[in-house]
């Protein structure tokens, strides 16, 4: 192997995700400042960019943070100190929803589920009938930690009856597969700018409805710099609370223009059909798909032997690609194969030949380029139907 | 005027600031993923470059966040509601660490002066005495709203010797002007990205004492993005508890090797000498300076007839020249123009014979071209001193 020299680098984790040429070159334009109007223009067009991709007829507001500070903006300021919140749970994201909660004196009612599985409507339905004084629920889109979708829709649906509200950590799943804020009754989504944005992080996203605004109204934790009456009020002058970071909405403008000039509807039929190669593909390599219900932006597949992090250390190393293996209690027993952001089927390809070395080199028998021949099958059957 | 077309635009505002290119294409490379071997590298780089630009031998942890999020950090992880502190504001964004420290319930005793002035080290004194209880002294290093620079230093001697400790914003002035961390005793110092730094906005850093440490251990204000315990725990491991903004961070690393390669005592000098030619044309063109004591980033000038905004204007509109005016009630009565970053002395020539045309334009009587004989003269002595 030391004749070979591979020199390029692949992101095929679930965030960061690679970064459009055309939108990665806006980084390095000359900085202007953000309170100047042409700095107005852009913030102007992001916004009504992101309530596009929000598909909300809301104002979606740009925190500078990582999504966790959107997260704790959706506790500090819909909650009270003691308040009870369900949080709907089945993964590493879910439980984030817990901790934060926790640590600003909330209780928490769990109707969480084994990591891998896929939370259950009913479960919620039933918890909100048990416990009339909860506020709020909380839950997650797309669980990275274990590629599942939760059906959103659904949960919607239930919470939307009740004087609860919903709030969807969509940090994951936004732009990379069908979700719709408005339609499904979602009262809070968050997002962030390093999954399916294909910007780089740093910032994050939040909406409310105006349901869920009454609550912000009556909220009694103490917040400053994630305060979204300074949000809203600043949205309304077109500005940020405090100094915006300049150049990461500049590319973000960038990255709206694309996804608004391919459609979102395409791009969720393109991940979708990604989604499904993916898992066509771990399955030829007789690796079985961990998600109960597998969501469409990342793939993940149990592997024998813990052999996870050894896959992905020879993936790096040798190919230049990286994936990403388990998280906590699943390190070692799953890789995670992402296809959000800036992804095609080319990667895929590249992602999947090499994985097949790489499994062969760690002894698991496998038949050489049956993920390969999976994945032009269903090339070949998504042509026949154009 | 139509005739003449100015396409260049040039930033000398105190914040963001000018990057330099070989700083700013960086930001768009391929972006690499923050549990990488290669980001561990670039992260152990950066924050050995803060520890010298902070001149600090403790660690600086970096937040995705505004210069505001690290504000309410060294509020919320040191303090504890009902807390007693002295607050020294001489500005804005010294008035600023009033209102989050009121959002969570602290008590404020101030020892503030009128905007324009400067603390007095004596004032803190004497407080910190009628006051047994203070747990800490929050101030400003520059004010950048007044362009006033606070005697850290001395503060620093008096603080020290009490159980108090002292947190600073430095946000404006890091880099820019001399401001030793560990020589002057200062437990707590923030700052952000979009200044000194010159890089974009987006990350805010914050480094703390061992005394300071302690008051960690016993606040009790919730707190869960914003938790130094956690920034504390990752940094071991040269990781960040969050996604971390991977593209700011490789401009950092960037900048951080441009600022080590020229040194930080030629970098303060060149901004003193930038300040005292800002004065002196300032002088020449009979504007008085606003700041009792001047800093070295900002200079900060008295116009007549309020008319600082259209002064802003004119330069903006047709010289693609941006300065910034007055806040709240300076609004109008001050022009502030940056000297901070990447600026040299040929941005403070075109900044200034425009300013003479601007003020032409808006009826001030002032003899044309004193302001660049001054900005000239005061070049030749510098020649001279070679």
């Amino acid at each position: 192997m030391d004749k070979i020299e591979n020199s390029k680098n692949y992101i095929l984790t679930p965030g960061p995700t690679p970064i459009p040429p055309e939108v990665a070159v806006k980084a390095s334009l000359p900085i202007i400042h953000h309170r100047s109007r042409e700095f107005v223009t852009i913030y102007k067009d992001v916004t009504e960019g992101l309530s596009y991709i929000f598909q909300t007829k809301r104002e979606v507001y740009i925190l500078t943070a990582s999504g966790t500070g959107a997260m704790e903006t959706a506790v500090v300021n819909l909650l009270s100190p003691e308040d009870e919140i369900i949080v709907a749970s089945c993964g590493k994201f879910g439980d984030r929803w817990i901790k934060i909660a926790k640590k600003y004196g909330i209780k928490v009612i769990s109707v969480s589920v084994e990591w891998g599985k896929v939370i259950k409507p009913d479960d919620i339905k039933k918890s909100l009938k048990l416990n009339p004084n909860v506020k709020a629920v909380y839950t997650t889109f797309v669980e990275t930690s274990t590629g599942v979708a939760n059906d959103i829709k659904a949960i919607g649906e239930i919470v939307s009856k009740t004087d609860t509200i919903l709030v969807v950590d969509a940090i994951s799943g936004l732009v990379g597969q069908e979700f719709r804020t408005d339609e499904w009754k979602i009262d809070v989504v968050i997002a962030s700018s390093q999954k399916g944005f294909m910007i780089a992080p740093g910032l994050a996203f939040i909406t409310l409805s105006d349901k869920a605004w009454k609550f912000v109204e009556t909220s009694k934790i103490p917040k400053f710099y994630f305060d979204l009456k300074k949000y809203r009020k600043f949205y309304m002058m077109k500005e940020t609370p405090f100094t915006a970071p300049v150049s990461l909405i500049i590319t973000l403008q960038e990255s709206i223009k694309l996804i608004k000039k391919r459609g979102l509807e395409k791009m969720w039929d393109n991940y979708k059909f990604l989604a499904r190669v993916s898992r066509c593909a771990m399955k030829a390599l007789g690796l079985s798909i961990f998600s109960e219900v597998p969501c469409e932006v990342v793939t993940a597949a149990l592997v024998p032997l813990k052999i996870g992090d050894k896959i992905i250390k020879i993936l790096k190393e040798r190919y230049g690609i990286s994936i990403a293996g388990g998280q906590e209690h699943l390190k070692g027993k799953i890789i995670r194969l992402a296809h959000m952001g800036y992804i095609d089927i080319t990667d895929l390809l590249l992602g999947f030949a090499c994985l097949e070395v790489a499994l062969i080199e760690l002894g698991v028998r496998i038949e050489k380029g049956q993920s390969i021949i999976a994945i032009e099958k269903e090339l070949m059957t998504e042509c026949n139907n154009y």
